[in-house]
């Protein structure tokens, strides 16, 4: 991969030449948001590129359709399809390349650059997509086994249908919000004697308090009602991936969550990276998930092997001293179910996706102690302390940490990474 | 009440002058969705009327904000809250009245009349809101219990939770679709043999196509991310109310939703009825609730004791030979929750409602054999047959039925209705 002639782009950053993730941004001089690209630590302004130069002269998928960059949301450069997502992304590529074909474009326009090129702390991002529906997958096999030891015993850990099928729920999309976005500790009902009988909840703040790392996928290609989507056919509609923090109330989810699944443990917000990382970008990253030896019904069989990424993936908790701790170490490779199975399972029955739906994987686990995707496992189900830098514990959050949640693929100079997917826990207002 | 002038109102119309619910129509010579209300057979299209009479000068709350009746959507009708609501409703009310003071706005304006007032037959209904997300509660206390007693023996037929905190789920909003929309039979994963270890799913349409006749309610006013909405204020969180047909798989339903909940079961489709019966039509039939002996959390207590509504539910069903048989007749007080419950406590941790969000209240069963909500209930489990007209019988859903669920409160004459909520069965398509 060629290198950018953008200043001060380091090996390190997650936004490489390579990446070229999607977003939507604003500034203080224009504030109507807008879609733009990472690059470095630069936004690039896809509107004001647009506005200035002819890119469907470069990118001919684009023709009629240049005023999607202009739009508050990524919905409507999404539902031009991935062979157009494809295209944009090479002709930026090209365009931010040191050796570029095109330095008329941005390259030897100052001018442009002024208007264009913002650094950090010049733009602030937002919630890159519309989203219609969220529904949250359970594929980490490992989280889904520990978790399962905890609440059933290891007999019982999985349910008989998690092999043959990719088990999810729906979520609330109104409670997705971007990285940054100040993180309310939930009242909730809670049992504080679980042994009592008969059981007598209280309504009080959630004092356990969890994470969940996860992967996030955006849809690009919706699906008419009555129709499904084939395995085949579902990398065709998806738009790309996003981190995604599904924070999660223990005591809350726990009281309420049989027999209709999680609610008000969920719902009161989930945080998203606000880059969507391009499928196309993930392609060179693929891997094999976990094996799943049990026989598939023909509409989950894939044709290829690697249907997983190889992302490295990691959470820090910073405490309110300052004090930052990285508490886990995985990777994305730990999913049993893909996001193509995901989608073919969704919308077998006929369920309409829509252009902006989220799906998250489920937490993502490793099978080694540092390698967990949730405190409620790496504290073996609020047992036991998980150390910090500076002689502090955790088994649940306290408020005023910060979590954030980090991906990122590929050689020092080529990384395809999410950058930031933080928030920090602020105390509970009881009305 | 009054009567009106809109001819051939007859006694029985869900719709009369005690009504005016608000809906979003198109007609063949104007194909852009608009706002309406129902009177009678008739649509009022009120897009044409405040086009041709300066509106605000009778309902002053809406200056400024006539164009809420040109949207696709009553999103932004519903958004400017309770009072306008009711002033709206007061005005039409008095422009269609017999003795309406206003004569000039319509009853005298023959040319108008041609225009607004269109004849059933001569518009086409289309979901009313932008629905951001749908939740279904479990509030019909004689539901859960009978289906508990059937998957879990009457000893356990409700969790513990059940009494203390209105249970719910989020649904799927991309599958709500309007009155008359046809309904796919969907395929899905279920167990043919469920006594067979190990379990061995296969993939085939459902052969346990069900219904849920509930009560749906439209949220007008949102809350912010962070904040809950008090159980004093939830009232004016609500723009009207809906029927609201919550097709339900047993069969997939069965198999998927343990640990998290209902998902390829229910998200196939939810039918609703097109006219969205306003809060303040409702309130002259409030009534008890199904009493809840268990001590509230105060988050949950109510100040008034009639917080549910006595509206008349009935379920017809129509063979494809053209028989129709009501299978159920019941009443909307048989919940244990009310919607400001609902609200509450769906808030409670901070989930943001948004306008245009959708609540269900769960399915709607009486004690009696003819008052059950669902066939499930009916049929005891899939045990026994439900008697038709024609010596036809049914335990589910065959290809081809039509259901057809029905509300109405009040008098003949004064009748606040629903109007249709209809879906009919097509063949299931497997790819
Ligand atoms: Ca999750
Ligand atoms: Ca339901
Ligand atoms: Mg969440
Ligand atoms: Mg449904
Ligand atoms: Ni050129």
């Amino acid at each position: 991969m060629a290198s950018t002639w953008v200043p001060g782009v380091t090996g390190d950053s997650p936004f490489s030449l390579a990446n070229i993730p999607f977003g939507i941004i604003t500034t203080q001089f224009d504030p109507a948001p807008r879609a733009a690209i990472a690059i470095g630590s630069y936004a690039l302004d896809l509107k004001a590129l647009s506005d200035s130069k002819d890119l469907t002269k470069l990118a001919s998928s684009l023709k009629g359709h240049d005023s999607v960059f202009s739009q508050p949301t990524l919905n409507a450069f999404a539902a031009l399809g991935r062979p157009v997502h494809r295209e944009v992304r090479k002709v930026i590529q090209e365009i931010l390349s040191a050796e570029t074909s095109h330095p008329d474009v941005l390259k030897n326009d100052k001018e442009l650059q002024e208007k264009a090129l913002i650094p950090q702390g010049k733009f602030k991002t937002h919630l890159p997509m519309s989203i219609g529906d969220y529904t949250d997958f359970y594929a980490g096999y490992h989280h889904a086994y520990a978790v399962g030891v905890m609440f059933r015993g290891p007999a019982n850990a999985l349910q008989p249908n998690y092999t043959h099928l990719p088990v999810g729920y729906h979520g609330r999309s109104s409670s997705i919000v971007v990285s940054g976005t100040p993180i309310r500790r939930p009242v909730g009902q809670i049992l504080l004697d679980s042994t009592a009988e008969p059981k007598q909840p209280s309504t009080a703040p959630s004092r356990r308090l969890d994470i969940e790392l996860e992967l996030g996928c955006f849809i690009a290609k919706p699906n008419e009602l009555g129709t499904s989507i084939s395995i085949e056919d579902a990398e065709e509609h998806i738009f790309g991936y996003v981190m995604l923090n599904d924070w999660s109330a223990r005591d809350i989810q726990t009281w309420e969550y049989v027999p209709l699944g999680p609610f008000n443990g969920k719902n009161f917000a989930s945080t998203i990276s606000p880059w969507v990382v391009l499928a196309d970008a993930l392609e060179p990253f693929r891997t094999k998930g976990i094996e799943n030896k049990t026989p598939l019904q023909d509409y989950l069989k894939e044709s290829k092997a690697d249907t997983a990424f190889d992302i490295e993936l990691e959470i820090d908790l910073t405490t309110s001293e300052g004090d930052t701790t990285t508490i886990s170490t995985t990777s994305s490779k730990n999913l049993m179910w893909s996001f193509p199975q995901m989608i073919a399972h969704h919308s077998l029955g006929g369920c309409p996706m829509r252009t902006g739906d989220l799906l998250g994987s489920g937490t993502i686990s490793g099978t080694g102690a540092r390698e967990r995707g949730s405190l409620l496992e790496m504290s073996e189900g609020g047992k036991k302390d998980i150390m910090l830098h500076g002689m502090d514990v955790r088994r649940f959050l306290k408020d005023g940490d910060t979590v954030g949640i980090r991906g990122v693929c590929g050689k020092p100079g080529e990384r395809v990474g999410f950058g930031d997917c933080v928030g920090r826990i602020y105390s509970a207002v009881q009305n």
